[in-house]
């Protein structure tokens, strides 16, 4: 497994390719964690967003994982997790534990203290939430019915 | 007084003016408050961002408040208030609540069912929470340090 920060015009459809895998997202939602990686390679890092892609060694073709995460706007030092994601041949190995500390990493070598991340309270989402729990995330907020009747918006924060 | 949604040249300006005016912001909040203007001009409704002006009558050249929302994205019904601002010679007439009552009727004209504003938890913000309370508004939930230490974010909702 090989970490890079740096972008490759391929990214967008392959972070398009490992997010529909997981089974997790809408298509909307797809395309959205695809726009931003074309947002930044066309902006840089003007548009807020950091990448980690963690390449398949086996596969040159492939992502194992990526997250996306940035500062949070008008804070001193927090950083939001925006994306995370392990291609689903690779899921119960470990590598969305050292993925995210990979990002826990980068953000405090930038002064980060405080981490963000939001997801939704949807029974479907447990795994998820418990990930970030075992990742040393606690539930910082929840909001009933955000996302839509009977889909509350749960915030985790972890602090670095 | 009158309202009106669409922009002018001169808003940028003007909100500026009016939001450095009321003292409650510092100086880079001011300006993201006067780009998010200008970024609508440019883009139009792909911005995100909806506007209302309080225009005053008794001087074509000033604001007497504004307001900027819009659509929470990936939600079915939320909206966020980004920005609410009265010109302070015409605090404590009621124009804030008017105004906020004009956003929520815009809002609810195009589905929404509950507003959310984030503001500080510091005690010079106290009126503004408060404000916001005396208007509907509960705390839905308390981020502490999130800004800054000892600057808790405060994110108020009310159902619409």
């Amino acid at each position: 497994m090989t970490y890079r920060e740096a972008l490759r015009p391929t990214d967008a459809e392959a972070v398009r390719q490992l997010v529909s895998a997981t089974g997790f997202f809408r298509p909307a939602e797809v395309e959205i964690a695809a726009e931003l990686v074309d947002e930044t390679l066309a902006r840089g890092a003007d548009s807020g967003y950091q990448f980690l892609f963690a390449d398949d060694d086996a596969r040159s073709d492939a992502l194992a994982g990526y997250a996306c995460f940035g500062r949070v706007p008008a804070t001193e030092s927090g950083f939001d997790l925006y994306w995370i994601a392990v291609a689903p041949s690779l899921h119960r190995r470990g590598l969305g534990s050292r993925l995210l500390a990979a990002v826990e990493a980068r953000c405090r070598e930038q002064g980060g203290r405080r981490l963000y991340v939001d997801t939704s309270g949807r029974p479907q989402y447990s795994p998820t939430r418990d990930y970030y729990r075992n990742n040393g995330f606690i539930v910082a907020a929840v909001f009933p019915d955000f996302y839509a009747d009977g889909d509350d918006k749960v915030v985790l924060s972890k602090p670095l």
